[in-house]
Formats: structure tokens, C-alpha cells, sequence
């Protein structure tokens, strides 16, 4: 690092995303001020302001910062694994680790989450680097694995496995089991089931309704639609890695 | 009717259960009390308790409200209609058109109702009797269709297509479109989508398949591991409706 500055206003970049997060879970999301927090954190309100734009760019910010956790903590499986259920076990049950301190603000937290037009909705276009990061983490689990996936279903099983990560967040947030150890569980049968149901795709029949499942979540969740319209793009450019001729033979099995 | 009473103590009901509605939309349900209700329908407080226990109650009597009133409107389809897909995109469109007056009730109240362990959620034993009514339905789609089910699916797929309608209940909560024209479409497209998946049930490869994604929401969805181990009495009873021999064929294709 050449410039002295940045590891101080990373500080207190930090000291205002946990200050935040306290006070959220201490008062609520909808109660906490931007001005409380910039007080709380001993900064003047137009520093906070310029770290963060808004409450919702600090909920970003803490999106950001467990992805980039998650994504460290899961480095030596993707790295050394290659059962592809246990890769995915790994990556679904690390997540949990990340994210256990932030239970209970998860849960009040819900409410603004849920709505996908929110902007801290996981499908909402301020969470694209977050949801990106996640879904390239998910192609890399089945990259790395010896279990092999059928070219044209490359390309949607990565966002699919997202979705009912998704999922299993959703039933995090209102498993009180100590230790979310019930949502633990899920996520192990999830890999299990996820596992068994690739392994399946090598009847070529079934996989032009993996991709149908996929183009209709595409198509009513706005996140995912931007994401497979850019991957649109990718499969139509020649030099991009997609197998035409099994995408051909999938729809001719559709047909028959 | 040989109570000359049971019309006038339906009618107070009635009346109770609407002045509540109109309550919870105007004021928000957390903030609505037993007492308020009592006093803007005209009855005494004890009267009102005498109807319903709770306000838990009295979401619970509008849940069958709308389930009766959606049972009678789709029984002109269910009495005629043949296609699969027809019976089914019709059960999920009549249900938005039931739903529609409540629209805005709905969006307001979801923080209630999403927590899995709240007598609210679809999936609590409070919610049983609705739950039941609807999987029954989705039983009498596939039962009058010329589309035929294998017999090792008849028993999970009502719970399954029930899960995925609490699915398009949940994106209709929180579609904004003019008359819900987005969730109408998802609605037809799933109905398309889960008639393809039905189809393609006949590779009998893909039924255990089926059956162990039910199995896990069974085993983690308190409302539906109910269901599910009453069917397995069901299906354990020498009398009861079962082909033992294709599930045991199912079990069979699984270890190959």
C-alpha cells in the first residue's frame, strides 16, 4: 500500500459498519438514525455519511464483509476437496459460522430483506457484487469437483444452487434450534439432495427442465434475470466455453 | 338448520372476523387489540373471545374463509376440466382472484406469518385445517386429470405443488404490478413447468428423486413432516390406496 491514509479510513470505515450493526441490533433497524450511529461511533455525521451513503449502503457493507469472510474461511475446501457433496456441504455450513453472530439481528432484519424491490433484498441491484460473488463461489464448487456437470447445464446450476442457498438462509433466520444446528442439518441433507440430483443429470432428458426451472426464476426474480441475460451473452459469443451441440440435443429430447 | 340460532351466531361471527380485517389493514395487526375489535363491531369483549380466542384466531378464521370461498370458485374447473395444466393454472389463478381484496392486508401481516413457528405460518398446527383443504385440492388437479401420476408419486406431489403455491403466495405478497399481472403469469408458467416435471415422471429414474426432495421439506417444515407421517400410516396399511411394488421399483432404480 502506497498511500499512508487508507488503513486509517479502512478503520474507521470498519468502526462505523460495527457501530451500526450494534445499534441495529441493540434499537432495530427501522429506529437507528444515521445520526446515532455517527455519534455512537465518535465521527461527525457527514464522515459517516461519506463512508456510507445510506443505512441500507452500511447493510451492503455487511453483506460485503461476510462474503469476503465466507469466502476466506472456505478457501482450504474448495482448494483441497473434490466429492462434490462435500464441497457443498462445506460452503453451505461455513456460511453458518460467518454468519452465526449476526442471528438475531438477521431475524428483526427480516422484514426489509425479504422484499425483493428493497435494496437489501439479496435480488435487488445494490446486492449484484454480493449475489455475484456468491454464485461465482458456487461454480467453483462444481468446477473442483470430480463429479462431472453436463456443459449446458453450466451455466444455470451455479445461480440454482444460489437460489436455494437462499433458501436455507431464509429457514436460518427463524430456526431457533441452539446452535442453528436444525439449519445445519438442511444444509447437509441440501448438499446431499443437490449432489444426487446433478449426478441424475446424466440423462440428457432431464436437463432441458433444469433449464426451464432456471429461465422461469430468471424471469420473476429481477437479480437473476440480469445475471443470466449477461450469461445469454456469453453463451452466443463463439469463443465464450459452452457446448452447443448438447444444448441441441436437450432440446430435441424435450420434443420427444 | 335446526338451530334457529346457528344463522345469527354465523352472522356475528362474520361480523367480528370483517371488522377485524378492516382493523388489521387500517391500523396494522400488531397494533389491533381483542378490545378495539369488540368495540367497532358492537359486541362486548367477552362475546368477541367467545368467537375467537385470540387475534391468532381470527387470521386463522379468515385463512378458512378464503380456502372455502377458493374451493367453491375452482370447482367449476375441477368438475370439468381434463388438462393437467389447465386444472392446475386455474387452481392458482382463481386463488389470486380470492386474494385480491386482501392484497394490501397481506403485505402488512407477512412479518407475522413467515416465521415457521408462528400459529400464522401456513405450516403451524393451528394452520392444519387450511393446509389439509389445499392439499387436497392440488390431490383432486391431479386426481381428475388425464395426465396419469405414477403411483409412487401420488401421495407427495399434492404437498409438493401445495409448497410451491405458498411460494407464488409469498412473490404475490410482494408484487406491486397493476392486479398482480406478474404473479398471474408466474402462476401460469409454474403451472406449465410442474405439468413437464409430471410428464417426465414417467422415467421412473427421476421418482426417487421426487420423493427425497419431499422427504426433506417433510423432515424440516413442521406443518408438512405431519402430513407426511400420516401418509406413511397411510401407506403401511394393507388397506389403504398404495402400489407397494412400484415404490419398491422406485427403490430399485435409485441403487442402480
Amino acid at each position: 500500500m502506497t498511500d499512508q491514509k487508507a488503513p486509517k479510513s479502512e478503520q474507521t470505515r470498519t468502526l462505523i459498519l460495527e457501530t451500526a450493526l450494534r445499534l441495529f441490533q441493540e434499537r432495530g433497524f427501522d429506529k437507528t438514525t444515521m445520526r446515532a450511529i455517527a455519534k455512537e461511533a465518535g465521527v461527525s455525521v457527514g464522515n459517516a455519511y461519506y463512508y456510507f451513503a445510506s443505512k441500507e449502503h452500511l447493510v451492503q457493507g455487511f453483506y460485503d464483509r461476510i462474503g469476503a469472510a465466507h469466502l476466506a474461511a472456505v478457501r482450504p475446501i474448495l482448494d483441497s476437496e473434490t466429492d462434490l457433496q462435500k464441497r457443498l456441504a462445506g460452503v453451505l455450513t461455513t456460511w453458518l459460522d460467518i454468519a452465526a453472530p449476526y442471528h438475531e439481528f438477521a431475524s428483526q432484519f427480516f422484514k426489509n430483506a425479504a422484499d425483493p424491490e428493497s435494496p437489501l433484498s439479496p435480488f435487488s441491484p445494490e446486492s449484484e457484487p454480493a449475489r455475484k460473488q456468491a454464485i461465482e463461489m458456487h461454480r467453483e464448487v462444481l468446477a473442483g469437483a470430480k463429479t462431472k456437470v453436463p456443459a449446458e447445464l453450466a451455466d444455470v446450476l451455479p445461480e440454482l444452487m444460489w437460489l436455494s442457498q437462499m433458501g436455507l438462509v431464509l429457514y436460518w433466520v427463524f430456526d431457533r434450534s441452539p446452535g442453528s444446528e436444525k439449519t445445519r442439518r438442511l444444509a447437509e441433507r441440501g448438499a446431499q439432495l443437490t449432489t444426487r440430483g446433478i449426478v441424475l443429470a446424466r440423462f440428457r432428458v432431464l436437463r432441458p427442465l433444469v433449464r426451464e426451472v432456471h429461465e422461469l426464476f430468471a424471469d420473476f426474480l429481477p437479480g437473476m434475470a440480469q445475471t443470466a441475460v449477461s450469461r445469454k451473452k456469453r453463451a452466443s459469443d463463439p469463443d465464450a466455453d459452452f457446448d452447443p451441440a448438447a444444448g441441441a440435443d436437450g432440446a430435441a429430447a424435450t420434443a420427444s
